[in-house]
């Protein structure tokens, strides 16, 4: 256990904005909730995932919906704590720790509020150990874990309480609920006991995520470009420098789905690098070639700074880099490919790894 | 206490038929599951409101979803159980009675076969008098009865429980996940006690059903038109005779709308019916005048025979009678108005109770 303060928010929303790929939410927001919340209650316990006892009662939190509804639609905390007051009452037990399904800008950052808020410890894992736009798509889902009986609230006091036959079905469901309640809403899913959550989480991502995001702050303050940090940190690979010459982006059945084409600059001059995105960054295209594909994690960065840059901060004309990092290996089974793969999300390309197609492409 | 069985059955579903104005689903599916229901498990009870105490649990029961889904996707009754299980289960608290919240066709029936499985008794009562589309359109509402918490249920074993502000936020967030559960789904709703239950409700409606189906089909069989039995039992008038000339129906949102044109024949010769709906008939025009719009109830018979016809029942060429009927005084109120007039389904057309439409027109 340690404790986790202003310090550790600031980092671990960098890192969280770097892993999320693009989606998962802006990080802004989520970070000023958590700074305000524990400005009021004080700092957060993070506990290593070998700490929570194994009959101990874990509910992981997140919000669900389109980012971009939630840049105008700020949640005010209290949905998170309807829902897991609601799911707390339903089980008849009490929740012992909370810890986030996704390593995404918002949804790293929540969590953490609502420990605060709750008194409750955050467990130091998640569920993709990136972000990803679909209940389905955690690791505790490749586990067999049923993302209900679960809770979803919204911020004008509106609670459903769904128990579904299967994780895909909650995730249909919920998402015209929460397309209904306003666009975004919070969820308290994926209730699980300790036992489960140490074998189906990706361990230790907040502190991963702080570790990033620290590195990235102290580069800038040495004046220094953070990008072999980053790629050291993730054993990414830088896959494109380039301007952001198009973007194509809408949001659709509750998602902001779209593409971005990036012309090359310096050693890629000539190229083009198109992005597709749903909420997150899903395929990455060298003039045609695949070049990182999902579950791989392909993120965005400010050519300038290093800074993350999310789906609904890409704008036309900004400089960037894209880079490439390899998935959690729970994510490179079968199953993971199966339920978060490119065939999954419409893309005809077939997975293979980044530091694969990293090869082929540096051949070429 | 009285107890109903087949013979009783038979003549609620005409009698539901006739009330549900075109709409409430088919009840001859309805019909068919209190008939097996009460041929396994033995006849219902059926009570007087001032039979039930006033501190008793009654929790009403209904299809949700457009009529023309359900007749393709036949409810197996184990959505109803368990949408009760899991209301009874939230609240603590045994259920003493079921009962319907609308006198639709569909909507009399399955309460029927839910409580004869369930062992508990049917109260005599509906929060209609008619059936209408949405949650929020019942004498409950109109009472300050909320709808939830409630449980929508469905036949893949999926259930939401709802704890919504409001009873119109139920319906919005109900009907988007019961689209998405496959366009019909069954509701444990309103949940009250049993002195709320007296105040709120429509009393003796089944009553009323079984005895209207039960003229009708004495008379029947002696070979006699029912026409004048339902206008006196209804305080009706008859308002068009014709021939279905043109039917525009689409399921748009989870609702059956449409049209009907019927042009007139006998005394009708010449002129022309248009009947509007959603689900069920809610605005009749003869020549562009309004003769009948709700809450008051529009109704079409079989001219042979007499028997109401469903909306999803209307075929082209079809001989009909359009008859309009007073609705009771509940919603004759502003807030009755407001709730479920005509300014609410987009008519331009003021209300105005059906017998002074009558006497203009007659006047004319």
């Amino acid at each position: 256990m340690r404790l986790i303060g202003k310090e550790e928010i600031e980092n671990i929303a960098i890192g969280a904005a770097l892993l999320g790929t693009g989606g998962g939410g802006d990080p802004y927001i989520g970070k000023l909730m958590a700074l305000q919340a524990v400005e009021e209650y004080g700092p957060i316990r993070l506990l290593d995932p070998e700490e929570v006892p194994d009959d101990a009662l874990v509910v992981p939190s997140a919000m669900m919906g389109a980012p971009t509804v939630m840049v105008e639609k700020i949640p005010n905390g209290d949905e998170a704590v309807a829902a897991f007051k609601a799911l707390e009452e339903y089980l008849g037990k009490k929740i012992y720790a909370t810890m986030p399904i996704e390593a995404g800008g918002v949804n790293s950052m929540l969590p953490l509020a609502l420990a605060a808020r709750l008194g409750l410890p955050v467990i130091d894992a998640d569920g993709m150990g990136r972000a990803f736009p679909e209940l389905q798509m955690v690791t505790f889902h490749l586990e067999g874990v049923s993302a209900t009986p679960m809770v979803i609230s919204d911020e004008k006091g509106n609670s459903l309480l769904l128990n579904t036959i299967d994780s895909v079905w909650a995730e249909r469901i919920a998402r015209k609920a929460t397309i209904e309640m306003g666009g975004s809403v919070m969820n308290a899913i994926y209730q699980m006991d300790g036992k489960t959550m140490k074998k189906s989480s990706i361990h230790h991502i907040l502190s991963l995520e702080e570790k990033i995001g620290a590195r990235i702050r102290t580069a800038l303050k040495n004046s220094k470009h953070p990008i072999d940090e980053i790629l050291e940190l993730t054993n990414g690979h830088q896959l494109f420098q380039g301007k952001v010459t198009d973007i194509d982006r809408k949001t659709q059945d509750g998602f902001a789905k779209g593409t971005a084409s990036i012309e090359g600059i310096g050693s890629n001059t000539g190229k083009t690098c198109k992005l597709h995105f749903q909420n997150e960054h899903l395929l990455a295209e060298v003039d045609g070639q695949v070049v990182c594909v999902t579950p791989d994690l392909i993120a965005v960065l400010d050519a300038e700074t290093g800074m993350p840059i999310t789906t609904e901060g890409l704008r036309y004309g900004a400089r960037c880099l894209v880079i490439g990092m390899p998935c959690d290996p729970k994510w490179r089974t079968p199953k993971g490919i199966e339920v978060a793969g490119p065939e999954y999300f419409g893309y005809s390309a077939p997975y293979q790894p980044v530091e694969e197609l990293v090869l082929v492409k540096e051949e070429v």
